[in-house]
């Protein structure tokens, strides 16, 4: 039978389960990648469950997001995750190296192999072949000590590509043309998978920015194939033995259809302060811009760094236009350092930072209150830029270098000069010295972690009861964001490893009173969410469960989940639930109790969850759970590293 | 009659006084630079006193210190900036453009020129022939407005170079030799004026490093000749129309005098936490190292860099190291970018940071706690790096570079390789359109500052009442910095321009309970401090004196102070005293009650003061001052902007 190329990953990586869409089914995880915000965590876990060594091969922790060093916390948590790295069998790519992403593709991207990494946009590796699942830390962790990754199986959506992309139009506008399509959530429980022959003008790291970008569509992953690209990629770093050919069977079925025909593309950019508020360039040109971004793993190809310096070349940015130059990792710099274009980024006015994630995840860079900021980023929610009331735009390197000549937003289309079309140089020289190699077993156990009081070993949480009787303590919209329930930006990320601290900021953006109110109902049983469509969407962060249940958050119940999250709340003992009827919604008030009876009778039952409620009006609601056994059993327990801790950590 | 030619500058801009050391004088100031944090404040007392545009041409405003934007307010304050420099016909030098000192050494300094800065490091531009000199904001604030700066007329200390600099020995070496000779406060009152052979191995940027340092020594300023250094300097930015001739005449008389044999120095480092705990590298060989940290004012020049480059060059910094390069402009970036230095260094695992002055004032790069940080900043003030615990050593790049390759402190002459010797090129080029220049006066008129709520009016200080019955809130010991005072760290530096905000972290890292304490006095007649030696030293922040004025400080007795801040102190109305005899320093206790009556008779009188204390054992304190007629006046109306508020702002 003809397949699919995610078929044919999945089944090769499958270990438990049938490869039937919304049946859970069980991977195997080959590979897996740390970044270092949520890595402390992961490691914190490790400890918590007595793991001697680490599994997957090769596990990498990169130091990508907490680069920004205003006191001690951010270095002492990269000495602590380079002890860690000792301690469990791990490389360790520090501060300098550059984002996780790209510099993963770079150096220990192999085709066919499966990757799962503490970042949603994990995914970015798919661009190569792999089958790159961005997850939970806890999941992560437990990937790395061994165990496969249960997921719902997904279906499968083709996308075929026809044409080539037109002058002025890149990869980017291709991402932001299934976010028009589709909306961020039109991907949920999707493998997206591209192929046809409009593949053969996207380079191997073009590709990866549509692969990153397919978690802005909430897609479980993208895939693409192993092709002439990849390995021009990959023999450009001197890896072409770690390249094998990877296609779909001609003719083979998708659940899902649908074509691009690339020549008819156009430079697209998504409005603030969601990345499907998409349309033409064209539309909005002449809003002035304080600020061009460019770079992050929604970017970082060299091409997308050097296409800025052409269209740069004996120019300068308009006067108090800031436009800042994020490498993405050491050996994009380093090219660009080799060749002209750094120089005549520079000699254009730009802003060259460090290599990292850097402002995308509003470390560094945040615009001025209510100014227009162009980034080549993947995502624009509300104050991730690290301004409160920040108007991010999302578009193309040439249409962000378009709008910084001009100070306005252009079409870069409208530029007096011809496209420029940057080729990859076939070889890229990189020093392998800056990855530090895991130790040998017998040097590993004598190895122990570099703690700190920032790094406290993780709470226990107390199993499932089997009735509740508590409030509700927050009401909130559709598409709420983890970051909406922990924020990052530079206040709070040092605070990542410690859940006490970073509880304190726990759903501020929304509510301010939740931490004091929820603080308060902890002893007496805790307390319920109540949310709408898509909860829980965008990064993968773990403490945006682990934190509310350190909390007393016992249970969600939202119109819909966002994947990721919905599985974070299971590892640590949250319950989500679904309206029945989704109009229930406005059942709930602030302060009104909540109560479930039998709970373990009736989750074990079936679908169904009845659950009454202190509202005049409508004393019971009908509620859904979508749990495997398997799950049900993470929640008795209190979480899967109740499950798992050794005796002696009890 | 011969003279030197410190007398030569100061004699050619005076205005008022005698060139006799001890009296004050008066010199007209031909130039003016602001940095970010502190010309917020200098804006804001522009605006106090109603002035319409500036006299010194040029005065140029940098944006190099608040660079890390993990929110709105550096951006926002950087746009407040641009718009105070439309409205008061300034230079503005954007973010990305590097820090002041070498930046106004490259495109603004002039041989013969005055120039004001509301840095302590100022004084770098004496490199070049300048008379150039630190001071409070407030002091450059009338500078701009056309008035002259008044300071107590400094000793000359000739210091003549012989010989040349031995293999792996630089200027930084020569700056850290004075202060192993002199101490932090030994150049107190002085002028430090190089002379003689020894000046032909230093380039104009060299010199910087020792002009810049030389604010270490305590140093007035620090004087070089303009001669073929400083013309190839010019003349390689395309400026050599700016460069004039300006020698000693030989034979001259200083008042006093020191040789340097350079030829005998070796490498010499400062140990934590001073600049004058100097001793050979060679004494501390094989302390392991966290850090490296390369540029700032304190080693600005392209050399600095691209020797570090040159040792680098194939090989790899040792393992978890970071070597954080921070270049000082656009133009020595760019530079590097063109040769082949800066590919070198990324190579060899560097981290390459935004061109600013970063983490020499803790924002960003500060170190795990209690690691060890070579540094070629000027300053390793406790603390300063952002690390409360910090461990920073002051050295060459030379230095810096050699242990980041062995991961512990390393005498550079123990590498195995030629000393590279850096040649600046004969032309660089670069891109005049990144500074903008001032608006004609009739356009300049219609802007109006965009201020925000961070950026409030300053408020009135009450004038020097005639009798004080006040307590003693805080007793401090010698060298207490301006860091002590206010600290700086991304904390709190983005909240520099509203003294209402940073009130709060007034002595924090003395006594956090200063801020509550004075509050609870400011309406019952404010407080005394009581300080040791060299009271003030560091930074020029006049926010030290402004922020502890608004929170009631009357009098300062100390056993002696650092200049500037005694300046300072005086301009925000704060009268400073020093004891007659220092031993009567242990008379005071916490909240021991200090009175004087008939204040201002006393000041007039003479320079007696005595006060009365709650003191069992000793009543009566001989204390006196140092202020001349004028300064008495600024006194009694409650500091300068008092003087000079327009009518329409009372």
């Amino acid at each position: 039978m003809k397949e699919n190329l995610s078929t044919k990953l999945l089944r090769s990586k499958l270990v438990d389960g049938q490869l039937v869409p919304g049946g859970e089914i069980a991977l195997h995880m080959d590979q897996a990648l740390l970044q270092d915000v949520l890595g402390t965590l992961v490691m914190l876990e490790l400890e918590a469950m007595g793991i001697d060594r680490v599994k997957t091969q090769p596990t990498v922790q990169y130091i990508d997001h907490s680069l920004v060093q205003q006191d001690h916390l951010n270095a002492d948590s990269h000495l602590f995750l380079q002890s860690a790295c000792e301690r469990f069998g791990i490389w360790y790519s520090g501060p300098g190296n550059g984002i996780s992403h790209p510099v993963h593709m770079e150096r220990f991207g192999i085709p066919g192999q499966s990757l799962i990494g503490c970042d949603s946009h994990t995914t970015a590796a798919g661009s190569m072949g792999m089958l790159a699942i961005g997850a939970g830390g806890i999941e992560v962790a437990l990937a790395m000590a061994g165990e496969p990754l249960y997921i719902s199986m997904p279906r499968i959506l083709g996308v075929r590509l026809e044409g080539s992309l037109p002058d002025w139009v890149s990869a980017k506008d291709i991402a932001l043309e299934m976010l028009r399509r589709y909306g961020v959530s039109g991907g949920k429980d999707t493998i997206v998978e591209y192929y046809g022959p409009g593949l053969s003008c996207l380079s191997a790291m073009d590709r990866h920015v549509m692969a990153n970008m397919g978690t802005e569509l909430g897609a479980t992953t993208t895939v693409f194939p192993s092709d002439d690209a990849t390995l021009r990629f990959l023999r450009s770093r001197g890896r072409e033995r770690d390249w094998r050919p990877l296609q779909r069977d001609e003719g083979c079925p998708y659940d899902m259809h649908d074509i691009i025909d690339l020549d008819k593309l156009e430079p697209l950019i998504a409005l603030p302060s969601s990345p499907d508020r998409v349309v033409p360039v064209k539309d909005v040109v002449g809003q002035p811009i304080y600020q061009a971004y460019i770079g992050s793993s929604g970017n970082p190809g060299y091409r997308d760094f050097a296409v800025v310096a052409a269209i740069m070349k004996n120019s300068s940015i308009a006067p108090g236009v800031s436009l800042d130059i994020n490498p993405s990792s050491r050996q994009v710099l380093q090219l660009l350092a080799e060749t002209k274009e750094l120089g005549q980024l520079i000699q254009a006015g730009a802003r060259l930072h460090q290599a990292g994630c850097n402002g995308c995840i509003g470390m560094g860079q945040a615009p001025a209150a209510g100014r227009n900021s162009l980034r080549t980023v993947p995502r624009n929610f509300p104050g991730r830029s690290g301004t409160r009331e920040d108007c991010v735009f999302l578009c193309s390197p040439e249409t962000a270098a378009a709008s910084a000549l001009h100070g306005a937003i252009t079409d870069p289309r409208s530029l007096d000069v011809p496209y420029p079309r940057i080729e990859d140089p076939m070889r890229i020289s990189s020093n392998e010295s800056v990855f530090i190699s895991p130790l040998p077993i017998a040097e590993a156990r004598k190895k122990s972690l570099k703690k700190t009081e920032n790094t406290p070993s993780l709470p226990r949480i107390d199993p499932l009861p089997d009735s509740l009787a508590i409030p509700v303590l927050l009401i909130v919209g559709d598409n709420i964001s983890t970051d909406d329930i922990i924020p990052a930006g530079g206040r709070v990320l040092p605070y990542w490893s410690n859940v006490y601290e970073t509880a304190k900021f726990a759903f501020e953006p929304i509510d301010p009173t939740y931490y004091e109110r929820a603080s308060s109902h902890v002893r007496t049983g805790g307390h319920v969410i109540i949310g709408g469509k898509n909860y829980g969407q965008g990064s993968s962060r773990e403490n945006a469960a682990l934190v509310p249940a350190l909390l007393g958050l016992r249970v969600v119940v939202a119109q819909e989940f966002a994947r990721i999250h919905w599985q974070n709340l299971i590892s640590f003992g949250i319950l989500p639930l679904v309206f029945d009827n989704p109009l229930d919604y406005a059942t709930f008030e602030q302060d009104t109790l909540f109560t479930i009876n039998d709970l373990h009778e009736q989750l074990a039952a079936g679908e169904e969850v009845h659950a009454r409620t202190s509202s005049a009006n409508q004393p019971i609601i009908k509620l859904r759970h979508a749990l495997s056994t398997r799950q049900l059993t993470i929640l008795k327990a209190g979480g899967v590293i109740n499950q798992r801790r050794p005796a002696e950590n009890e």
